[in-house]
């Protein structure tokens, strides 16, 4: 028996939040560094050592490697610890679900990041409500697309692929918290709405450490 | 045998380009349909009923999938064709390349897509001095973190990974289309400009169709 995965966080990333719910959900053993992003803890010499990305989340495997990216991680305890499985059988299935992840993970999420509201704010001279409207906007035209393709494909379940968790639903979970965050209501994204409720009802799915 | 893979691109498209070098270095059979984003093709009806995220890169595969997301497919390609593998083996180092990957498609591209210039410049009020400056600012920050991280990684070989290509040269090319398009000298990346020469020098990697 090893040391348990060690995860540095961020309470508000949606990223960690990704990584957490996977952890949870394979039920693998961890403990967590919350970084305070706003004090710039993640610029701190000794985590830019650790991740250059100076971004969370950052997760200490098994076997001492230090690794970043919330989508890559996903992947590797896919494949370290497969049960319960996060992707379907198949590469087509496969595919889908990993699509619907990149929709959110990385068309969408990406836009809505610390560092670019800062820039946002602070380069392009957006004021707040410019920012607001930005974050509306980007969150808005992900889950309306997300909702296209859930409502229009027979593989979704009560997840979003079938009737257990996926990627994808760690994925929507994320940008579903985003939108609560942006004041946005879900009323044209019946689908999508159903899919979060089911999330949401799962324990593995709840919001805080640990 | 079937019907060779149908790819819908883009002539611009650093996304679409990925699935183009991945599909020519694994040898696998396709025809491409370009489209003509600056003139909404992604947008029409029948285009729409293909892919309702209205984008490309799209892939209709051998078994009739309709395939949307570049990494998605990357992933699809890398399981149903293994050779040669674009992944290296064991789960810590599938996860470096994946991460490498990761903070390009995921982290930096989805800032420089035409979606977003066109919410710069017609709903946020950047000039085209201001949109000019984004774009230099973010794939700046990508070409430099992913020059920390290669250069200090002793996994870097002539290529991100070893020896040979993987999706992490791959995505490192697309965002070295983007930085010559912005204008932008990589003095400051050693190990990333020796990188490129390596995928430049690569048959797989040209620019252009087939």
């Amino acid at each position: 028996v090893g040391e348990p995965l060690h995860l540095y966080g961020y309470a508000r990333s949606m990223a960690a939040y990704r990584v957490r719910v996977a952890l949870r959900l394979k039920g693998v053993a961890f403990r967590e560094t919350f970084l305070d992003l706003r004090a710039g803890d993640q610029f701190a010499a000794d985590f830019l050592a650790l991740n250059p990305e100076g971004a969370v989340p950052t997760l200490i495997a098994e076997d001492g490697a230090t690794l970043s990216q919330s989508l890559a991680i996903l992947e590797y305890l896919e494949e370290r610890h497969p049960e319960p499985p996060l992707l379907p059988a198949g590469p087509a299935a496969r595919a889908r679900v990993r699509s619907l992840a990149n929709l959110i993970a990385s068309d969408t999420h990406p836009l809505l990041v610390p560092r670019v509201s800062a820039y946002l704010r602070d380069e392009a001279g957006l004021d707040e409500r410019g920012v607001v409207a930005w974050s509306r906007h980007w969150v808005s035209r992900g889950i309306a697309t997300a909702e296209t393709r859930l409502a229009r494909d027979s593989e979704t379940g009560a997840f979003c692929h079938g009737d257990t968790p996926t990627l994808a639903d760690i994925c929507l979970a994320s940008l579903g918290l985003l939108s609560q965050a942006a004041g946005l209501q879900l009323r044209d994204a019946p689908t999508v709405s159903r899919i979060l409720a089911n999330c949401e009802a799962h324990e593995a799915f709840r919001i805080g450490e640990g």
